[in-house]
Order: C-alpha cells, then sequence, then structure tokens
C-alpha cells in the first residue's frame, strides 16, 4: 500500500478546486505516493455528521482524513497576511501531534520579518535592543525563520522540510513536486 | 490533581510576557486549574534538545508542556491581519489531535467575512453567485464563523466554545476569565 500524504493548503479555495485537487494527486501517484484531499469523501462516514452544520463536517472530515494519512504537505504561501493560512496552520499543528511526516512549500522565499514589517507598514518600531514591536507594543518575531517558529519547529521535529522558492503564482505545482519527491525519499530510504 | 489547561496566545509577545504569565495562572488557581505557560521550564527537558537552535527549543517544549495538560485555552485575537496568530493555531490543531478540551477567546466581536474584506481592502470582489473572491481569485469563507473553519471545528468537537467580546484591548482578562470557569465545569461538571 503506498504512503498517503494529506493535502493541505487554502488551494482548496482556488476557483477550480477539483482541478487542482487532481493535478496534485497525479504528481504524487506518479512519484508512488496516494494523495488525500479535503474534497475527497471520508469512507464509512459517521452517520451522525450528517446532523452538524457543513462546516462542522469539512472540520471532521479534514481531521479524519489527515489521521488516515502518514504524512502531510502543506501550502504555506503567506495568505492574507504576513503568515500562512491559519486552517492549513491548524493541520500541520494536528498533523504533528500524530507523528506524521510533514513538507511545506511556499512560492516565496522573502522571510518573516521583512514580511511582517512591510504588513505593518509605518506602525511597526525598532527598539534600541534591536527588537521590533507592533503598535500595540507586541513583539515581531525574529529568529530568521520563514513564518512563526512553531510551524517551522513541528516540520524540523517531524523529519520532513520547508521548501521556498520564487514561484510567484498560487498555482506553481513545482515546489510542491519538490516536497512530494523528498517525501518519497523519506518513505523509501532504500528506494 | 488540578487538571492543567495550557495557555496560548500571541500574549508571549507582550512588553512584560512574565506579568502577563503571572496574571494568568493567577486566574486558573482562582479557579481550581493549573495554567501552564509557554515561558514555564519543561521537567526533565531532553538533553539533546540543549544542542538544537532556540526557536526549535522553543517548539519542543511547547509541544511538551501541550502534551502534559488536558485542556488549552487560546486567545484567538485577530493578530496582524484577519486571522489569529499562527502559533497559536498550530498548537490548537496539535492540542484537538490528542483529544485536550479546548476553549477560545476574542477581543473583537466583527465575524470572519467582513474583517477579511476590510484586510484585502478595495480588492475584493463579490459575483453572481453571492461569494467573494481576493485579486487572486481565492474565495473567502462565508459560514458566518470567527475565524477559519477548522479552528472553530476544533474547538465545538473537542467539547469547548469560542467565547468573544469586544474588549477592545489584548491585555483584558475578562474573556479569559469566562473560558476558565467554562472549562472548570467541564472538568468537574458536578461540581
Amino acid at each position: 500500500m503506498p504512503p498517503r500524504v494529506y493535502l493541505a493548503g487554502p488551494d482548496v479555495f482556488f476557483p477550480e478546486p477539483l482541478l487542482w485537487a487532481a493535478g496534485k494527486k497525479t504528481i504524487c501517484d506518479r512519484h508512488g505516493l496516494i494523495g488525500v484531499t479535503p474534497l475527497d469523501d471520508v469512507p464509512d462516514e459517521p452517520a451522525e455528521w450528517g446532523a452538524l452544520p457543513f462546516w462542522r463536517r469539512i472540520a471532521l472530515r479534514n481531521e479524519a482524513h489527515i489521521k488516515s494519512c502518514q504524512g502531510l504537505i502543506a501550502n504555506l504561501t503567506p495568505f492574507r497576511g504576513p503568515s500562512a493560512d491559519v486552517g492549513t496552520v491548524y493541520e500541520v499543528g494536528f498533523a504533528r501531534a500524530l507523528g506524521l511526516l510533514i513538507f511545506g512549500y511556499a512560492t516565496t522565499t522573502e522571510p518573516f520579518l521583512p514580511r511582517t514589517l512591510k504588513a505593518l507598514g509605518g506602525d511597526a518600531r525598532s527598539r534600541d535592543d534591536g527588537t521590533w514591536r507592533d503598535a500595540d507594543g507586541l513583539l515581531v518575531e525574529q529568529f530568521g525563520l520563514f513564518d512563526n517558529l512553531m510551524i517551522e519547529g513541528g516540520i524540523a521535529g517531524s523529519g520532513g522540510a520547508l521548501i521556498t522558492g520564487d514561484a510567484g503564482r498560487w498555482d506553481d505545482l513545482a515546489l510542491f513536486e519538490r516536497c512530494v519527491i523528498a517525501a518519497t525519499k523519506h518513505f523509501s530510504p532504500t528506494g
């Protein structure tokens, strides 16, 4: 049975989510992985989920999908702010607690600090001690990372990696494919 | 042994994080819970963590703290964008996979949709089908929720709740205390 990887990302918000899902699944298949998306059905979905509001069913389905997988590949491209999509990051944390192998990618290489300062505009202030703070006095993270340390800590702790590149396009799949290939090597180290 | 609850939130970025932590811990103690913060030491921290970069130690410590708890209370006030802090949301997902009871609070009641449209400024476009999309064509979530559905789905699935109010201040602790009291009732339903 090929390893199953959950495909997390705000890509479900694309104009053509089914096409997107099919494209990513094809890449997984080409490299010997089964790509599982939020758009897939959940086998043996509990009957009681049918009585829940649709958004709760989606959340439960995504959690069930992640539980059925051995790995997760997340699109961590900054989304409507300096950080990744929170729904995706929730799933990264969820997968990490279950011990999945986690890879992430982003279609920009700009680090977290300059990205955050740009988003804060003129509101960020530097202090004599070298730190940056926003208008509310809250610190800006300065570890030289790509995003919040929990995300990259979880990826590193899982044995995976974060791959970034200046693709510039949301729907570019070259970086995704690099994650798939790296995941394959982890699952079959002698292959 | 009183139930342990992990206190997640961007509050660690406050100018006086130790004071903040002490204030929240005092409230937990008053209601019979032990508040655990990212600033606490991890008992029996593995020696090999000492060789890791500091940001990785922080991530591993926070994960260890969450594993030692029965509940989590998250400050989900929108942070540098329309959504909550991604580090906090990672921890909510992590806690959910481990089966913790999860509560969240936010110091604004403005729902996700108007908040997102405001953040997108003039870039959001409405379509004839009633949906909103950003400049890249990506859908804006419209479930009438407070934030991304994974967050609220996880909270609801855990048995917890999201409590919002227009406190207007990051350091207001009244909403936090309401979460503590609600959590206490869950842990001691007959108390």
